[in-house]
């Protein structure tokens, strides 16, 4: 196997991915986070039905995305390893409800947390509108490569993790997810056999297939949306967590909300096995035009 | 408006239809009909899954469709008053799980029920894989046009409904369906606002909005291949039944099952309304291979 290059991770080159999507895509999308749990909800219907139809803003995170290029051999980079630690967006307009959108990843900072933690890369995938050329979103994703730590490098400058309050949340939003949301969230596009198979969920340690982590962040999304800008999806212009456990299809998602201003911090849980799934999480939350 | 013309019927043309259609459809129309809900059953995955993938027999229904074709002007139906009154198909072949077909409708027969039943239009529609022109399917399909009886028409010439027998049922299989249940069948290309928007579906004189007839179809489709076919699809290679009455997404759908050679007789209830919505239903099943 090659060496782990942190050379050749940083000087990466992405070719840009144009990715083409309907509005069945974006109701696909929506259902796969739990829009329409509700369904006589006319809020929650606007996602889902492409009768003055709206986009989650959340959707930002599945669209012309790279692929898992952390397999390329030129990197020497143990992919089996790898988790996805932190993700975030920062959306510039509005996610269009259909069409075409173009991204540009970057590769901005390795980190080396050592042989134990593993190495840390940050990257970025900027999306434009194809049609355009409007800049919609800032993606920004943390992968951790588990088994490349140790390799010599540089340790510090990791952004330090949101802070979450001590204190009671201002809001809860409790959200049993259903048997079947890991097959109806890989629609949008992550194939990754781990959400469904159960023998490969069993072969990488999990008592069976495990919900994809964006499905996760997608739910935290909603309870936003839900509770701290009343299903307007314009006001929630950026959000960012750390993914701390899987979830397991069935379960309850207690994700909890803290307000400061235009800043809600936020916080995912499984009640039931008394663990975090979601944490360090920071939304930025702009204020309703009409009140 | 114009008069309704039952030559103009008869004689409409229709334009080849060609579908082109992904796994990802294959497996979301599964999803649609119930597939994936015990996610842990290697037997269902296969529908919902691209690994090893089957297509579900009664994804035929949904392929190359000429759409809702009766709203043509020139042919007079009060297309408001359209029901879908029977579904049916037969397999000539597996439906692909992924490629191209192509359908071909054409009108078989106008009946006249009188002013009170309205009338009966049959059609068909023969679906061919695009590739290699192979003959896939032939659906059938009967509109009942509550508005446009009592023309001067013929009144006899139906096929007479299979019977169901008097005894139990050999086979009984009760299926919940989700809240969510219309939301996602509908992305499988039946956007009738009726099956999403209250407001619509309050107008038309329902409560809620309703499942899709074809949805239940496909329901019964999943009962009969699970006590049927033990989940092999080249098994279950003919279905038909009349539509009797709406299920609302959430209800608990019973199809009883009645065995005679390769005959199956079906009919589905909802039971906590007491009333039958499937009924007459006849089946094709094959033996086991492998038994």
């Amino acid at each position: 196997m090659t060496k782990f290059s942190v050379e050749r991770v940083l000087n990466r080159r992405f070719e840009p991915v144009e990715h083409h999507y309907s509005r069945k895509d974006t109701a696909l999308y929506a259902l796969g986070v739990g829009l329409g749990e509700t369904p006589t909800d006319p809020r929650q219907l606007r996602f889902v039905y492409e009768h003055r139809m709206l986009a989650l803003p959340t959707m930002a995170v599945v669209l012309a995305t790279p692929g898992f290029w952390l397999q390329d051999k030129a990197l020497g980079v143990k992919w089996e390893n790898v988790l996805h630690g932190e993700q975030g967006f920062e959306l510039h307009d509005v996610v269009p409800v259909e069409g075409a959108v173009i991204g540009t990843t970057k590769v901005h900072d390795v980190l080396d947390r050592g042989a134990e933690k593993g190495a840390f890369i940050y990257s970025s995938n900027e999306l434009r509108e194809a049609s355009t050329g409007r800049k919609i979103a800032t993606l920004t994703s943390t992968e951790v490569c588990k088994s490349n730590g140790g390799f010599g490098g540089r340790a510090d400058g990791a952004p330090s993790p949101h802070p979450i309050p001590i204190r009671a949340a201002d809001a809860v939003w409790d959200y049993t997810t259903e048997a079947r949301a890991a097959l109806i969230y890989r629609l949008s596009g992550d194939y990754n056999p781990l959400h469904v198979d159960p023998e490969i969920a069993r072969v990488a340690g999990f008592e069976s297939p495990i919900l994809q982590g964006l499905c996760t962040f997608g739910i935290a999304g909603h309870a936003l949306l839900r509770e701290a800008c009343d299903y307007d999806p314009t006001r929630l212009t950026a959000m960012k967590a750390r993914f701390s456990a899987p979830v397991y299809p069935g379960e309850t998602i207690r994700t909890e909300m803290w307000r400061n201003g235009s800043t809600v911090s936020f916080r995912s849980s499984v009640r039931d096995r008394g663990i975090v799934v979601l944490d360090n999480g920071k939304a930025t939350v702009k204020p309703s035009l009409s009140t």
